[in-house]
């Protein structure tokens, strides 16, 4: 069970988001490393000034869905930033960007949120990934 | 080969169901324990009053992709719960239902069809899984 | 490390393809074995007569989304598809398409473009993936 427990994101969607940080703080608080390579929609959902936004649900969701994630929120359920920042300080949890999508958007490090360690390119995500698990989200 | 399967499933359309399913027959087929844990809108699809009720698909399916899948369903593909409830016969399948996504959607266990067999937490989640692989879908 | 890795791709649209065809280049660089299983819109993406069309995108991209696309394209990106044929040249890449999904999609193979080596069963997939890691794209 030492593993690494390897995420790859690439949906930015606060509900898909909210699942990947659950299976994080999960596999962090059982003493397993986590690596999460950020990719596409979701690393723009890690941008600083906009981590906080709504970044909406998944399609299928439905106004139903919606509700039941904002009644969940507004009764106090953390917001999935939060929960990422909880499972950091609860094990090791690195949590990296991957190359090229930063170029696709256009970003630098700085315009992320400091939950963010590094970036990396896919070849640096296999090698670190070791023999661990890789869950795409 | 005898490492359990673990599904996460998050997506609750018609499509990625069946994708999911046809993955738990096929590793029962083959003698390896599956472990299906349902989150969010798969969760959603697994009430006992709408399992069988249309899910929809994919939005990337498209009206063609519509077609298709109704015309092989009206010439007798099996639904994902049926083909879930023989995978059953056939091995050793056990589905839990995630308690975070239970109290999102305000359901109790008496509210989900007979083929999930209880609730968990992640934790227990990632405990179950031992070294078996995870995937999400 | 020379564990293959398994990818069921499932989702046709060109952003989670290209994500799918980076893994896939990552670890055929790494050599490891890298086994694609063809499913649902994933497999329609692969016909020969629209490989090359526009898929579109996962519905959370949005507009700044698809310029963002578009415009790494202009500047010479590769397409999802010349970067598997490359990563084909690179290392042992195999490409299946899921017989339940040609049944689905009433395709034989010469439908397909010379991409895709064959057409498989799920279990056949399981047999092929051995003790590696299975990633759901």
């Amino acid at each position: 069970m030492d593993d690494p427990l390897n995420l790859v994101l690439f949906s930015g969607t606060d509900d898909k988001l909210q699942a990947a940080a659950v299976l994080t703080a999960g596999a962090a608080a059982l003493g397993r490393p986590v690596h999460l390579f950020l990719q596409y929609w979701a690393l723009d959902a890690f941008r600083a000034d906009r981590i906080a936004a709504d970044h909406g649900l998944a399609a299928e969701a439905g106004p139903a869905g919606r509700k039941a994630v904002d009644d969940l929120r507004a009764a106090g359920q953390s917001s999935w930033a939060d929960t990422l920042r909880a499972a950091k300080e609860l094990g090791a949890v690195d949590i990296e960007a991957c190359s090229l999508s930063m170029d696709l958007l256009h970003l630098e490090q700085t315009d992320l949120d400091p939950l963010v360690d590094g970036v990396e390119g896919v070849t640096a995500f296999f090698l670190n990934a070791e023999q661990g698990q890789v869950v795409f989200i």
